[in-house]
């Protein structure tokens, strides 16, 4: 069964939700209150937790830890999803500069760019490899999911070289839409897109 | 009128297509391929630029460089919006380093953290200032937008003071759904988010 993009997207919502709620003591919660938090319908969490099975108990509601514990087998979160970052410019360098990702449980095993200048070169501790060598690094080092910090012109390109390389998921920071294969999923973070649109709401008046 | 936020959403991500365009010469467009390049329906770009007037004629399409400067006088680019940047952490300092701003035309005028320890020190070339002299710096600065890169407990504390001190545009990255007054606008940034949900996909089968 095919489970709904904005579901998935929901679900690591509703796991960063419960992941604070449990550190706070929390230990039973209604599917209104998980609603509230996020201010969703109940029925929408309800359908979105049903793709998965049965949770909670009626007119009892869930087990914060159990919800927790469930959605982050559902979402793979014990896995340690390995990471290539593509494009050392400036994003990319300052994404590397971020010590979160292993935090999150998440690797960064090996990152990439064209560029002869950057090839060979160590960044934050690790080497940049030519993007020509993609595809078999992807084998060798199993990675599970591609960052794109990669120029606008570049971005289709490199996102088709990423998909024939069998990668199913992408972040993609570079300020395209991307065009995938059905199966390979793409989230997209634009700061420009997001800064641009609360120019507007910066210049609204009361 | 009020403005639905997809809809300044969806034109900022115009902006971007009409801006990328005009650079590789295009200068005619029709509403459908405009739609197309970003994968939604044609009506839904016409009703989105319906709220601010014609733009276009009827079976001529836009003119690609009318069409990205009208856009950006809607959303305010020429202005040179003003930054300030709160919890200078691990992902404030990233954030700090990436030199994008000011070519998006974004101005980082003020940085801001609680810790006695960061207070008065410099980080990339800017002064850390107590967050309690938030308000009285915004009025001095003038400033329109604040991005929050806050640990989850605090964020919906900041985001109260923000407001309170007449902020209207909030760029968050703290993983945590904030409270706002109306008239506030909240982009929500979360990594761990994007992240967690392409753990999933990366887990599928083709």
């Amino acid at each position: 069964m095919k489970i709904p993009e904005k579901t998935v997207r929901r679900l690591s919502l509703y796991y960063r939700c419960l992941y604070f709620l449990s550190q706070q003591g929390a230990y039973n919660l209604s599917s209104k209150s998980l609603a509230d938090l996020l201010e969703l319908e109940p029925a929408q969490v309800r359908k979105d937790l049903s793709y998965f099975g049965q949770f909670g108990k009626k007119g009892k509601g869930y087990d914060v830890l159990e919800l927790k514990n469930e959605i982050a087998k559902i979402l793979g979160l014990e896995k340690g999803r390995k990471v290539a970052i593509i494009g050392i410019g400036n994003l990319g360098n300052a994404l590397l500069s971020f010590k979160g990702f292993e935090v999150l449980g998440f690797q960064v095993v090996a990152i990439f760019d064209n560029s002869p200048n950057k090839i060979g070169k160590k960044y934050h501790g690790k080497i940049c490899q030519d993007i020509s060598a993609f595809p078999a690094i992807v084998r060798r080092e199993k990675i599970d999911i591609a960052i794109l910090t990669v120029p606008t012109e570049s971005a289709q390109e490199v996102a088709r070289l990423v998909s024939n390389s069998g990668i199913k998921a992408i972040l993609n920071f570079a300020p395209a839409h991307l065009n995938v294969p059905k199966g390979v999923a793409v989230s997209n973070i634009d700061l420009a897109v997001e800064l641009k649109s609360l120019s507007y709401f910066a210049g609204q008046k009361q």
